[in-house]
């Protein structure tokens, strides 16, 4: 891939009147170079058992072929058809709430054999149709896929095959491990092993999760085997990975273990959807960027993200444009819509594509178009940028699993939102950042690491933790972290159980806020700002230095911050939610200690800049408006030269002041 | 009948004790001229399968004519024996969460065999009974009928049946028409067809809900053939038709098509609830009286309303006559009361009657006793009122499930919503209209028809609406209108789809107002109520003139009203859903220059006036205080001299100042 | 018994490594001498089918003998193993929502056979094993026992041989009670008696919830009997009650009727759980400790309060002692905590005991160290505390089912939240009071008798009541009182039914207050104070004195609050809900003219004063702060003398000013 991608997901079956033709002129005009097809339409693809009907994808591989337009081609296996719900009923997905009814996508057991018959099959004859196609550069397996929750008998039997490896056979160990005799919920044989939908033991409800994650690596390996036997040397695979669901794209997904499932890829594709209009942030669109550029540390492709989108989402003039080079500023490699057209029946008519319904030119079209001609011009400067980020952020989803089935007191706080309290943060600081996991053994490339609840994981993972600040690094832990073993199980060791030590404090209570405030460093911030938020924990130094205590008349004694050194490094513990205004306040001083603290960092949002280096070597800096107002900035020195202005939207240099138009945006090289 | 009909639904089955002569006798001394029976206790009609026992209807009746009290024979067919559920358990209503339990009434499935052949029994065996009673004035065929949500795997087959008829076999343009090659729903065979219940296919959802609401209209056609058999001359038949539901009667009923329904009546019939006490407006009387006299062009019976009804009900003093002649005053010929006495058990027990459950004499008997006097004594003048109104509205059930399928953003606001904004605010104006719905072709009958969010009709309905505007009307149409076709099919053309010719506008993007308010005409409202609520369209004029621009610094060059000339005639379209203050004033501005403004505009609520022709040809006129608060209006010359008042509560006209006592009213012959 | 017991549950089989003879020896060094152990631990103890392993429990009798800890054995009940609902799925209860899956605990049907053959053997076992040991001081049947909403087709069975028994088979009878005519509910042959699982009938409703606690009786006598048959004399059965939840231990226990239950014990006992921190308010320990000790009218244990509990509840320094002493203070002859240690794994993992997960010496313990040594040292004084109250609350199942069933307008306010609107206004005032039940015949015990809201009852209730006041007594009845008989039909007799002439006063309407002050007697309460809240009844005196009118336009010459000299004796009737504020003054008043007001009622909440004689026939007094500030109040002479202080915690007696710390308290001999 040598170009940047522009385009968007085409769906000729859906198409009320014959327009392909002119859909592809249209494109063309616009400089979309891309369309991702065939992966929502089985029933159309294969109408009955055994009967195939590849008409509509190879007449628009044909057009394509004609017009120099990129094909993705996505296998049709997320939407099975009518005709096999009625042949085999159980392939419908059986939850928690019971079997699913026919009707939407994503409601098959994707363990089914049945089911992965048909798949493997329309797969190849699908493969067949394309495979010969110059102008299909790639293919993506399925389409957020998911376990949706199967849980039916079968599952619940290899659950227990699972659980039974891995404890060898040891159903004592097993027992003890998740505390099984509580309430009377031990097992005594495997072959008794009862039905975990019920289960009231997280332990075991979150060792099920897991479980079903790894049937989501398990059905993309086994799609990637078929898909491979036919790929070209020029032809990727990739997939559209999704993330928590706010009502946008927010955090890490529950369902899916990214990592071990990007092993199937070639490169790492993904989803972003995100607030529009004055609720544009960027956020989304950098933490999703930055997860998915995480997973192979190279660059990704957005599949897909929002045109017009819902009717809240209806872009400002300007938006489209500030969002397509935000995307690239994070590493992507395209920046694809879903979709092309608006649909006219279903569920998603109101999920806008880039022409309304009427199918016309409209404004969003012309600012696409707009678009198009940029990334065209700049695609050689622009594409496969890379980034060195000094800070990390570790996630994991064990302790996102974990900490639904313990929540947070009041269960207003999920992990993902003691993720994003973290990233934002750092976002709003122009403090760019990389996502690691768990087991990341490469610690030692970060300067600053932080760790927000990490509720559940081995012990060996505090163990390189505390390395890594014993070596020089600086380690941010917040509440919550390393409060169970891999299992859930509470550790019995003191708490924060595998870092007391490196952090020089520990406690052994913790409780719910209720008009506790913050005191010793206060960095200037009001009452309100300093309230502490739906948990903190009663912590006592041993060793560390208190940071902050808390404003309460009960709890003054203990503490909400420590900071500690360890080794050559430093060790902060973070014990409370806090406002956003104390976390921002917070994360600048322990970044300024650590030596991330620059020009870039004193410009703040809604002033983003992100910079990396091309594939000439040379720097990139994108400086991008994420408000509706006029934003004038001061720079330093050093900052107000730039080689070349690749492109601007209302920005103006003038000596060290850049002004930014409202939604405007600059891309420099330096 | 030739009389105004007073009365109440009665239950001998359920009196505590026996006192039929003393309730007939308290009924006779109050004026109460009817009574309904009969309608809700099949268990006791039939105590066992086959044995039948019809002593309390007789009973009843022998009193009724011996005492000359009108009586109502309602078919019981409503609430089934526990008996039959026991003995026919698929006769329990599958809806879409499942066969539901026996308890309640209205849960059968009003299609299955059994209950048919139960029901037709019943019917006969009742109305060979009570067929020669003098006393016997008409039937209501069963109750609130309703499809109960039925979806079992007969009716889906029978909804297969209906659509393939109506596609003549034709299943791909079937598939074309419903858009279901989306997300692999494609049918291939009309065998294969899947239960619905699990759809996203809005087209599909719409269609079943269609055909649930001809389930309804079958089973009263199919009782009222049996009735016929049975039928004198000199009786009616009719049936309570309720209302869409949010508290109390609220809109259009979602679950029954009122008029191919009403076919099987001789006399539209209906039951209304409203809010009382300080929340009593008059709003319901009028809004389900105008329709429910509109479904035949005629008058109509109040079959039940409330006597004391909930707790949160119970009526201020006065406020009963004024909701009786409120009644009349839209061409209601009866008032019904829900219900005799209090019920001592079950569920309705807080829904009370004209007794307590003292079942002695109460206020609210006091009342209604003044109420029937002043009925005897005005029923010549008062009966048969005919009204001839110059504005209509538009309404439609394929529209109201439509928009349940695709919510305006936000989803609090419903069509009834929409079109009771527009109703309740040329009620607030003495604007009386009739409501009628998609396939009136009389339209030329009015000055100003209003439609409301019309999202789905066939493109025929929207040439004749364009029509009667070139023919010299007035169209008022609001958001949403337009935007599909029967088929909830999103429509390809300019959107509104079919109208926007005549509008001289067009759309083809809309979002949800986050602080958008409305410039250019604006009334001299404040900024609250300039405030765009829950959705917009960015409409663009084509030849009509901007009557409001959104105020917002990004959406200021779109329309929110505009008006155009067309024809002979003018069209108005209203883009966005605004404060109940703007369509007010919004709506004066256009009946004003349609012509119809006039004295009794001026006088808005809490005053209202009705008005209408009686059988002598002479004109009455209501002129009501729905407030608890004194009323002081200055009438003009015409107004302030009438004929004779037929009727005053609190009433006080000093030359042109009429003046009138809290929740008080006067009935002029004028 | 002849020692305060102070304990905790203790959970051997739980512990994360072997810690049992390290457990009892922190046990020792804090004065813990009872722990309660077994009781949920089925599948430890009978891990297959008849496999039993009693080891922890003799593992740790052994060691309690050795260290003279008493032992409380639980018959394990609760939490059935895997391997039974494997073996038998239709053990697992079938409630309204369906067949449960396993689990939780506490989901199985206490009627079916094979769970109650199941039951016998594993108690039998148990008891064979533990029976010898000295340590062993008694037993708990079960654990919080309830009917789990148990409704399968069995239980429908023995629910109509139930009813049948009760009308000796008269099923006309039965339909008149019950109302069943309406909506075509009659039954006309036993036989043929539909499942109430969907009944719309309340009275039917009632009576099933009636007959399912009549099953929690039944279940917890057959345990006793078993057990009786190992029983030592020096041995006790108890069992600990639980209450209705709101969060925490709130009022009468809709699903079981602990009077008829409490018969299958020796000793009454109980779970109390409350607020903590800013909200201890020590109601719920009075609330509950008043209805346990009510019982057996004797004193009672508390066999399970919290430790830390919820993360909200972690306790300041302080509160446990000040809750331990409130315990005691009720009449409680135990405080025992749920439970020493915090638990590692599932569902309890965030309801803490003594220790924390680390399992160390922590800031509660030690506090519990310092209770534990008072409680040895003052055994003899503050054990068997006997009350002797003026004041009683009649409380009813019956009343707060139909209450359920048919709720107050608005749905708030439910039958729990009225006996606690009474109930917390004399707590306010240190009015202490017992908790009778409707079949109390010794009523001339009390001077005053409060019945809220006692909606259901036999018309001889009433007329006990009424005899009360005419000998004398003083009895205040709220609205909703006497409504419906004990079949909640509704009394067809002037309302109050049953007190209407005790009374002097009467109503046959009601409603849901809007805007509805209170006139007449008002305190000098603001106009928020006497806002009506959520239902009056319009109330006409005759006879009675009005105290109190509605405050409103349209129901002023309705009464709020009567009051009548009935024989010797006197009648409030309170026709609505009031503010906290409001019942307050008015029970103030109301005890005041019965004679019951003094010095301890001057001074209020948050200073709290019980008191009680001992053994020795001494008064003990205790003065507690339920605050966190400090309390300083004048006492009267005869009260600043005192014998002997017992026990201070932050008290300052100086002259005759007494000055509480916060959470502060003294118990004094007086």
């Amino acid at each position: 891939m040598d170009h940047l991608l522009y385009g968007c997901a085409y769906y000729d079956e859906y198409m009320p009147y014959e327009r392909l033709d002119k859909d592809l002129a249209m494109m063309k005009k616009a400089g979309i170079n891309v369309i991702r097809i065939a992966e929502s339409t089985w029933s159309t693809e294969e109408p009955e058992d055994g009967v195939f009907d590849f008409s509509h994808v190879t007449k628009v591989l044909e057009a394509c072929e004609r017009e120099k337009i990129n094909v993705i081609i996505g296998t049709p296996t997320y939407a099975i058809p009518a005709w096999m719900a009625k042949k085999y009923p159980d392939i419908m997905v059986t939850d928690k709430s019971g079997r699913r009814p026919y009707g939407a996508r994503q409601i098959m057991d994707i363990t089914h054999h049945a089911y992965r018959f048909y798949c493997e099959r329309i797969i190849r004859k699908l493969m067949e149709v394309v495979k010969d196609y110059s102008c299909v550069i790639g293919f993506q397996l399925d389409n957020e896929t998911k376990h949706f929750g199967t849980s039916s008998e079968n599952v619940q039997q290899a659950f227990v095959s699972w659980i039974k490896k891995q404890y060898q056979g040891d159903i004592e160990r097993f027992n003890h491990d998740f505390g099984l005799d509580y309430w009377s919920n031990r097992i005594n044989s495997w072959e008794q092993f009862p039905s975990v939908r019920g289960t009231i033991n997280g332990s075991l409800g979150c060792a099920f999760e897991q479980f079903q994650r790894s049937l989501v690596t398990e059905f993309l390996m086994w799609q990637r085997s078929i898909v491979q036997e036919y790929l070209r040397e020029d032809q990727f695979v990739t997939h559209n990975f999704d993330f928590a669901w706010k009502g946008h794209s927010y955090g890490v997904q529950p369902d899916v273990d990214h990592p071990s499932a990007s092993k199937a890829l070639t490169i790492a594709g993904c989803d972003i959807y995100h607030p529009s209009q004055d609720d544009l942030t960027g956020k989304e669109i950098s933490f999703c960027g930055d997860m998915t550029r995480s997973l192979k540390k190279d660059n990704y492709l957005v599949i897909e993200t929002e045109a017009q989108g819902f009717p809240e989402w209806t872009p400002y003039s300007g938006q489209l444009k500030l969002q397509a080079f935000s995307h690239l500023a994070s590493g992507a490699d395209s920046v694809m819509y879903w979709h092309w057209h608006s649909i006219h029946n279903a569920c998603e008519t109101y999920w806008k594509g880039i022409l309304s319904h009427d199918l016309q030119e409209n404004a969003i079209y012309r600012e696409v178009s707009q678009i198009g001609k940029s990334f065209e011009a700049l695609s050689d400067k622009l594409i496969h940028l890379k980034k060195t980020n000094q800070a990390a952020i570790m996630v994991s989803n064990e302790a996102l699993t974990a900490l639904n089935w313990f929540q947070i007191p009041g269960g207003k706080t999920s992990y993902n939102d003691i993720v994003r309290w973290i990233y934002d943060a750092l976002y709003e600081q122009n403090i760019e950042c990389d996502i690691i996991w768990t087991d990341e053994t490469n610690l030692d490339a970060y300067k600053v690491i932080f760790v927000p609840a990490l509720y559940s994981a081995p012990k060996e993972v505090f163990e390189r933790l505390s390395a890594f600040a014993a070596n020089g690094g600086t380690l941010v832990a917040t509440f919550k972290t390393g409060f169970t073993d891999e299992h859930v199980k509470v550790n019995c060791d003191r708490q924060p159980a595998g870092l007391s030590e490196c952090m020089g404090a520990w406690y052994d209570r913790f409780t719910a806020p209720k008009n506790v405030g913050l005191s010793g460093e206060t960095f200037g911030l009001s009452k309100d700002e300093l309230q502490v938020q739906d948990f903190m924990e009663l912590v006592e130094p041993a060793g560390a230095k208190v940071l902050a205590f808390y404003d309460h008349y009960m709890w003054k004694e203990y503490a909400a911050v420590t900071k500690n050194s360890w080794g050559k490094g430093t060790c902060y513990y973070i014990a409370c939610k806090t406002s956003s205004a104390y976390i921002k306040k917070l994360t600048a001083s322990i970044v300024k200690e650590a030596g991330l603290w620059g020009w870039k960092q004193e410009i703040a949002f809604p002033v983003i800049i992100k910079e990396g280096v091309n594939q000439e070597g040379k720097k990139i800096r994108y400086l991008f408006n994420y408000s509706g107002k006029e934003q004038s900035v001061k720079l330093p020195k050093e900052a107000s030269k730039v080689s070349r202005v690749l492109k601007e939207e209302g920005a103006v240099l003038k000596k060290d002041r850049l002004t930014l138009a409202p939604w405007g945006f600059v891309v420099e090289e330096v």
